[in-house]
């Protein structure tokens, strides 16, 4: 049995996080369930040595803990590729475009930024800490993103890109998102369209050695404070403090930081049981489904067509793609996300028969050179059982009036993070950095008591 | 370790029932995490020894396997109390009416009456094996009941009848269920007529010696196969079997029975990692939240003002109430259900302040000797570890049409049953004994093959 003052549980980028800044000044123990760090940071190497993100893999301008990180760790970030034409797939046609809005009839466009301007204008009147006391929360969170669309686009076409839209930012459909959560997250992230955009948003760029690399650095400099393989299967606490039952041995703190989903941390038997309130929370916080596949060209053959690779809309299941080339490397890189329902259509499902539905997708928008890769890689996150899901765990209507007080708060010795947490950037690597700067900080209050 | 031809994993109404079916024929053992039988029945004694469920409580006339179960085990029902005048509270006073349906003013019955004809008409459309297959489940499925309230009930009075019904049969909030789970449910119930009646409906008839005393008949009968304080904490399965670890041991076995609810079965580490979808699933069908009061008092003392003891739409917490009292006995006993929201808002409250807030709902029903019981007792499900909620699981939008398909399907040896699992009864006593026949008979089956 060993003592610390803090065990952290999860070394994803906020447990990491968590553990640094506590690191030096108190006994930190990290306890890991994988044999790796990183979270839902995962580099993937592929045959040839080029690197991609499998898992979150984008730092936006506006994400300055995330930057600030990349630069303190030595790391340096190019933008994602973002030259030559988008293309936007509707009723079978594919249109070329510039920007973050597709190319529509000119009555779409302006109904898609009604859609937008509307939601905006909702969300900037969020109040990040306590999203359940604005004037119109209940109402708001009684009704899904779905209900919102009806209400407010009145064209087909601008309700499907508002729902893509939707699907690329939450890995969920409109209709089982509150419509409050999707308003608090938008302007967790800033605005709806920080979150939808590259030059400027949330996808501007990237990190050489990408968001694994940066998470192995992190665990690198805590050295062997981190133990893996060492899944919490109990937990006991009370306000001496906790004491944490692994297959990797017996381990007391007087505090701990939950640095893992909602999912994850359920897994946990709590001993005394949870209250219900915190309980019947995580419960309640199911993640997004989303599988994220790269596959390998001898060259960014898009590019050659005066393309991004930047495309919305084309036939399922992917929805959504970029041209995810590491810059100065030789091979090209497509990504097309697999969101939502269509994840779990295709999770389980023959590896083979996917990746080929896949280069079906990016064959119809692409052309037939998509079909022919180098190398392809997938990631399925639904799968994946410490993780359950990406990008994060999201509320149906009615969980954050009813139960989101319980988010946030410390319960004894017990402190959380995880971007799940986070009052900016959640969802984002952002936000399980905020969600560790306020959990480091909660500790350390309670520790030097 | 111990071998046996089945493991049945919670000795609640499904897991009693099916292990009963299999019992003699071939080798089980019933694993269950408390010390006592019963899962959502439960049984309390009050000071003077009158006996009260705790837990689910009714038959209905058409839930046929439940009074089967009744008559077999040499028990006897009663009618609940029904004499008298109900009583309804709208805009601060009390109106008496009889029946089902409150007095109202007509306007708002006719708009009660359009919304509760047009849900069963809706339901009856549902196909009880594949409430995904309707021609309009998917947009049924996008919808929550609050969505169907709001365009088919015109008053607010009328809008909150209907929101009083669902909360006493769901023990969930309008908003928070999905439209086709909610007539699935119906359906699977008869009609929801016969879910919020009394007389020839699910709350018609009561048990001597309660429900708690009915599983204790079951568990009785199965002696010593039964393990209790045997909480399955992983579970390994191949096609070979299933490997249980218990506190109490390790129990290997052909075949498993999951009768346990969806919240319950995510606490089981499987060993591989479940499926994708089935693991989406059971995160995301959470439990109604419910906390029942039961107030004894020397007398029924308001059968003497000519009430039956029935109430809907009184002051929160308690928005509905019946007359408890066993037939034949002194005591009067008055019940009221505490549900959804309310339900979490007192979870976890002191005892006394519950106490006198369940009290003051009474009183300003019932008048002032419903201030001075004799004894008092309350349940609250949702903070109770292995059950975390009641009446069932339910599903928010979305989740039927994307995932329902996993719902009762096998998983090599695993088999489902539990009510969640029911296409009968779904929710109630009755659909544990269904979900239950149809498992043992899965079982079976294999078994034989």
């Amino acid at each position: 049995m060993t003592q610390n003052d803090v065990l952290v549980i999860g070394a994803g980028f906020s447990g990491l996080e968590a553990a640094r800044r506590l690191s030096g000044r108190f006994s930190v123990r990290v306890l890991e369930a994988r044999a790796r760090p990183g979270g839902r940071a995962l580099l993937h190497t592929f045959a040839n040595g080029d690197e991609v993100d499998l898992g979150g893999q984008w730092a936006g301008p506006a994400q300055h803990r995330l930057n600030a990180l990349i630069s303190d760790l030595g790391a340096s970030t190019y933008p994602l590729w973002n030259e030559g034409d988008h293309l936007v797939a509707l009723n079978s046609r594919l249109k070329r475009y510039r920007g973050t809005i597709p190319a529509l009839p000119l009555h779409v466009l302006l109904d898609l930024n009604n859609m937008l301007s509307r939601f905006e204008a909702m969300a900037a009147g969020i109040d990040l800490d306590q999203p359940w006391a604005h004037a119109k929360a209940l109402d708001w969170d009684r009704r899904t993103v779905a209900d919102f669309m009806a209400r407010n686009g009145f064209t087909a076409q601008a309700r499907e890109m508002f729902a893509i839209g939707i699907g690329a930012v939450f890995c969920a459909e409109p209709h089982e998102l509150s419509l409050l959560h999707a308003l608090f997250y938008a302007r967790a992230g800033g605005s709806l369209d920080a979150l939808l955009s590259v030059e400027g948003g949330a996808q501007q760029d990237r990190v050489h050695g990408g968001m694994g690399g940066l998470a192995q650095r992190m665990a690198e400099g805590l050295g062997d404070q981190i133990t893996y393989e060492a899944p919490v299967e109990a937990l006991h606490w009370d306000q001496a403090g906790v004491r944490a039952i692994t297959p990797a041995g017996v381990f007391q703190a007087r505090r701990a930081i939950l640095a893992l989903p909602p999912s994850q941390a359920l897994a946990i038997r709590f001993d005394p049981v949870l209250p219900a309130q915190r309980d019947a929370l995580w419960r309640r916080m199911p993640a997004g489904a989303c599988i994220k596949c790269v596959a390998q060209y001898e060259r960014p053959f898009w590019r050659e067509a005066g393309l991004s690779g930047q495309s919305v809309g084309g036939p399922a299941p992917v929805r959504v793609t970029f041209d995810n080339t590491e810059a100065g490397r030789e091979h090209g890189l497509l990504l097309g996300f697999i969101e939502g329902d269509e994840a779990r259509i295709w999770s389980g499902r023959d590896p083979a028969e996917r990746r080929a539905a896949v280069l079906e997708s990016f064959a119809a928008v692409f052309g037939e050179a998509a079909r022919h890769p180098v190398d392809y890689a997938d990631q399925d996150w639904t799968a994946e059982p410490y993780t359950r899901g990406c990008y994060a765990a999201f509320m149906g209507p009615g969980v954050w009036t009813s139960l989101g007080r319980h988010l946030r708060a410390p319960l004894g010795p017990l402190h959380m993070a995880g971007t799940e947490t986070a009052r900016e950037g959640y969802g984002y690597f952002e936000g399980a950095l905020e969600a560790a700067e306020r959990a480091a900080r909660e500790v350390e209050g309670a520790l030097k008591a």
